[in-house]
């Protein structure tokens, strides 16, 4: 069985996660803090961050390196889509929340209210988590521009586009740094998303003494 | 003919320009500023960002996405490896030197040495430029590891992980970012590098107004 060293909110663990419950992938989960940066961890993965992919000799980290091996692995549920155009869009739009929605919304919110509550115990900042929420806005209504002309994010059929996405909006969301009014096409999305089986139990998790807002887990929000 | 929009100093353009040259990719380059954030040029990719690919009906952007197709699409001179194992590796390494060297080395060089001198005509930080230089002595040491049981950065053969590297290793050796001093292995690796015939126009490249250090194009540096 796969291994995976992650912490609930990291969004690139959750796309991993998620990859694996859609492609019937079993999964053991083992927690990790980067923050610690545990020399046994180090050794696992130099760049020190989670997720990193366990099974036997076989050791792998970046999460984007992680969920093309599954794809090249794993036959069923192929989530890159049909043709070389299609698998660059399927590819552009998870660097796009890969690097620009986790760097300008997830890490502030991260720092704000993750590691200042549960690490440092100092007090958020409030003009931070403002910035992440207007940011947050901005790539919402990309989504929702998106979403008027395509059913999933990057084009017809479910692929990684939204897998990805969702891990980002789903940790941004459980920061409170999501309003979702006003995204109507987003917010039907996230709503096929959190009704999707291989999804709930993300939902479902928290992270201890870290709370996530009421709407977080319904399917109604 | 692809059309690459990009500019000298972009180390993701340069990635591509050194893959297309490998694989016999004919490629016409465009001039692009993205900090002038053009509306042209965010309808062709509205992250703002170089490299875009366009051809015809086709307009990929993200290197990443961009230099997966051109394997996929490209049978000449595969650049990934054999076996989804090496394959990961050569994704994991791209990953490493596209995000960290990036956004430890060469961001604030560019930002110090290029941006202020073309754009903004401001005085560099002098602190923020020597703190990318002790970034980049961090990075050559575990580049120097890896060469020392690997004879490149990925495996046995030359692949899209060397490409990537020399791409944001070149750009930051053009900012004065490199001491070369003490790295053996990184240098004879890069001295490989420059003497290929594919990677040679990129280092004859200048940006108007900002000259390299003298031995920044020299194979014996
Ligand atoms: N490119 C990596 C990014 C992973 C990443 O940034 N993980 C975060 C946790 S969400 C981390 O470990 N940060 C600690 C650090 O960068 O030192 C991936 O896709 O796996
Ligand atoms: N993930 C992108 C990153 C590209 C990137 O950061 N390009 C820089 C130039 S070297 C840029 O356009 N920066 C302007 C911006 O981010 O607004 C890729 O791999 O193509």
């Amino acid at each position: 069985m796969w291994i995976l060293h992650q912490y609930p909110l990291c969004p690139f663990s959750r796309k991993i996660r998620f990859q694996c419950a859609e492609k019937g992938v079993a999964v053991e989960c083992v927690r990790e803090h980067p923050w610690e940066r545990r020399d046994a961890f180090l050794l696992l993965n130099p760049a020190g961050q989670t997720p990193v992919f366990v099974q036997g000799a076989v050791t792998l980290s970046d999460s984007t390196a992680i969920a093309e091996y599954l794809e090249e692995t794993v036959e069923r549920t192929p989530l890159y889509g049909a043709g070389a155009e299609a698998r660059a869009e399927t590819r552009r739009m998870c660097a796009w929340v890969d690097q620009k929605f986790y760097s300008e919304v997830v890490v502030p919110l991260l720092a704000e209210r993750m590691f200042k509550r549960l690490v440092t115990r100092g007090q958020p900042d409030a003009a931070t988590i403002r910035g992440a929420q207007r940011a947050a806005e901005g790539h919402l209504d990309y989504l929702d521009y998106l979403l008027e002309h395509r059913r999933w994010l990057s084009g017809p059929a479910f692929g990684l586009a939204d897998v990805a996405a969702a891990a980002q909006v789903s940790v941004a969301d459980y920061l409170g740094g999501i309003d979702w009014d006003g995204h109507e096409e987003t917010r039907t999305w996230y709503s096929a998303i959190k009704s999707r089986p291989t999804f709930r139990p993300l939902l479902a998790e928290r992270m201890e003494g870290l709370p996530p807002p009421a709407h977080y887990d319904k399917l109604d929000f």
